[in-house]
């Protein structure tokens, strides 16, 4: 359980050092002497990957504080991990409206044939090809009324030589028709019709099977069900259907500073606002949440908790379980219930994750930041892939797109830096983005810059410097409006 | 009530008469002579509006049913009457998490200042700026560690001239304070430290208000809520708050060969997937959505029916009101509760459509065709764009994209045309779309294809051919994979 064992006072900043060293924007370490020159007018800084001094080449540690190296990782190999270890829940059987959204975990056949009978495909006269040839608008051809067929149950009908019956549009043709005459083409006789074209066998009739045969597959396996699936599982016959069902994430809160949102916050105190962000966070990727909020600070109680939830969880996410006096009672009741190891990852914000497997199923436990922003960014990185894993998808990843920079962005050497930033259409075309952040120290957590973000703008781990109409890397995450 | 005494034998099939006599993508009018030519080879054939026929120029009736005249719209005048009556239903409170994904209808004030107090933003010493002077990693500067604060509830603290604390990020600065030294700027020292640089005030500070301060505003009123906004209501003390609420909405389906689906549908008979697939397309809209099935055939027990969904509703939409027999029953309930028109709209699929107010309240009764693809395309044309506005949303329409169309579109003359499709991304950019049926006669009914479609081809009014590679518009409809 070597993670368990870090220095927290030091041993997270060596690897993070360039990242607190540069006001990320500005390029100027907020007053104090610039440590390296940020160089150019280049549109991007790339910077030769082998030349990186690398988050695992940290000088010796001089200080008084023993502890393990830090596991040092980068987002690719934490991320991979997580999804390796990402359990596939097992298939559920859910009524087909509660399916929607998730993917199909059978093979649908049908063993019907839809449309199920010969039918009309439009209002007109059911008739017979051989009676229309030679009709024309100036010499249409005169048949005989004998009945009329509407859609809905009805006992067979059929129709000679001569003869026409009149159909709605979904009513069982009569035995002996292999036409519907549209009324348009007709004179719209009630008794006897005059028919003013000459139609080949089959003209609007749908004929069984046309859509689905007996045999075919309605819906395959892995097919996402929308509104168009489930039409057809009902057509088919099916109530109820296999699903990839949503994965159950349990998502608590770490922290000695935290109180729940009812309390008003005492000095030095501030509200849990990760248990609803994340869980709404990960709903919206498609999980089954529960917000267990705050843990408890006793750690019996915390075991306890922790327990409950594996019982009932594919995952569980943890934030802030390495900030402030809540470090060591969290990471001694996660010891207790597993390996758990915490990393550096090569990203800002954020560089320290965890992840690990708890219980007697080894259930993944996923620990992130307590900074708000951070645990935003570590959700998007790392949980949502998770979650889209398990729920069957395909496609893990947000799609991104480039966009033009507005403004010059700054990134720590060696780090994948994700900022929050609005992305707009550009009037002539592509994207323009900026960071929401003014660019002032300090302010990663800032709630109120990360709620006008529309994206994550993503500066890779060789890039320090992307200039004013540079190139970036956007990952929209829309909201609807 | 002029709508409800149209003559349903003839009537839709006047206007609609393009519609019926065009096989739409061949041309051909399967097995008929053409009844008109179609012409050249350009891309797009454009007809000057002002010589369209017009769906209202049909000529004189001639058969022997009396019948109003039928309303005659186009697409916008039907939306724009369903759009004006959608009702804006009071902004309720929810719990934030249950707010997710509405628009908030309240400018929430902050009456906190968030930071809450001046905390140091990254872990280090908490120092004096002064202090700092003239310090460089040749000279540093060295300062006594007198206390350690982490983040969490904590008793005020002070320091003077030469002294420092130990922080976590988080934590309270301590009184005379005005910056925190990240760890990677000193030595590190536990009981003496070591400052490398020089600071000027604030660096590595957050100020209390810095990201809300009192008064300002948490979350405008109208900004769609996600986890970011979930995040900051929680911060300002909120755990609940005022939504536009997810309209109500009642989805019946009418039609004398309908069976629920788990009935084997006996001959003649099909199985109602409609009130499934638009209570699904209704919740995906973002609507809550009531699926009541198959009406009954007593009017009465209709009438009983429609008026308790009245109660619960803030729309009632009904599939295939004017489908075979179901006919007059249906329109002869809704006659009794309100004033409804039917109308012939000048779109293909499902040119008929009605649109009224029931009951006291006049609550708005959406009807469409009730063959399943129609009305999955007047879900999308009417119903979605009016669940989107009484959500608040200020883009009630998808987003459309230009595709090249693979193969030849025919369109008819005076009717925009509504075509499943499966659109691509072009390997050259942009995107390529195609219709999902093969453009064999009567089946529009093809819920296979459908459910293999991921947009709408929209083809205007004016259009009446779409060559291979002419530039159509596209409607994607996406769903997860």
């Amino acid at each position: 359980m070597a993670g368990l064992t870090e220095d927290r006072t030091r041993g997270w900043f060596r690897g993070a050092r360039e990242t607190t060293q540069l006001d990320l924007t500005t390029g100027a370490p907020a007053g104090a002497q610039p440590t390296r020159a940020i160089g150019g007018t280049h549109a991007t800084v790339q910077v030769d990957r082998d030349q990186l001094p690398g988050v695992a080449a940290a000088e010796p540690r001089t200080d008084a504080f023993p502890a393990a190296e830090p596991v040092v990782r980068t987002v690719e190999q934490h991320l991979d991990l997580i999804l390796a270890a990402a359990p596939t829940p097992d298939p559920i059987q859910l009524a087909v409206l509660d399916a929607q959204g998730l993917l199909c975990a059978e093979h649908v056949v049908s063993s019907r044939d839809l449309p199920a009978f010969e039918q009309a495909a439009l209002d007109g006269y059911a008739a017979r090809a051989s009676d229309t040839v030679g009709a024309t608008p100036e010499q249409p051809v005169g048949l005989a009324v004998v009945g009329e067929s509407v859609a809905g149950p009805a006992e067979p009908s059929a129709i000679g030589p001569g003869l026409a019956h009149r159909v709605t549009a979904g009513a069982m043709l009569p035995t002996g028709a292999d036409v519907v005459v549209p009324t348009v083409w007709t004179d719209g006789g009630a008794v006897h019709v005059g028919v003013q074209a000459e139609l080949v066998p089959g003209t609007y009739v749908r004929h069984a099977g046309d859509d689905v045969a007996v045999g075919d597959t309605a819906v395959a396996e892995g097919s996402p069900i929308g509104p168009a699936q489930i039409s057809l599982l009902a057509a088919v016959g099916r109530d109820r259907v296999l699903v990839h069902p949503r994965p159950r994430i349990a998502v608590l809160c770490a922290g000695n500073e935290l109180v729940d949102v009812g309390t008003t916050p005492g000095p030095g105190q501030v509200v849990d606002v990760n248990s609803y962000a994340l869980a709404a966070a990960a709903r919206d990727a498609g999980a089954e949440a529960y917000r267990s909020g705050i843990v408890p600070r006793d750690r019996r109680k915390l075991v306890e908790l922790l327990e409950s939830q594996l019982l009932r969880s594919d995952v569980v996410l943890i934030a802030g379980t390495f900030a402030g006096g809540g470090f060591d009672l969290v990471q001694e009741a996660l010891a207790q219930l597993g390996e758990v190891t915490f990393a550096q990852v090569a990203m800002h914000p954020g560089p320290v994750q965890a992840f690990g497997r708890l219980g007697r199923d080894g259930v993944p436990v996923i620990c992130i930041p307590g900074e708000p922003a951070a645990a935003l960014v570590a959700f998007e990185v790392f949980v949502r892939p998770a979650i889209r894993l398990m729920l069957g998808k395909r496609q893990l990843f947000r799609r991104t797109v480039q966009a033009v920079s507005a403004q010059q962005l700054l990134s720590p050497l060696g780090y994948r830096q994700y900022l929050h930033g609005q992305v707009m259409r550009h009037p002539d075309g592509g994207y323009v983005v900026e960071p929401v952040g003014g660019g002032e120290s300090g302010h990663d957590a800032a709630l109120a810059r990360t709620a006008r973000s529309n994206c994550l703008v993503v500066i890779d781990e060789d890039v320090t410097e992307v200039s004013p109409g540079g190139l970036v890397t956007v990952m929209p995450m829309l909201l609807g409006g």
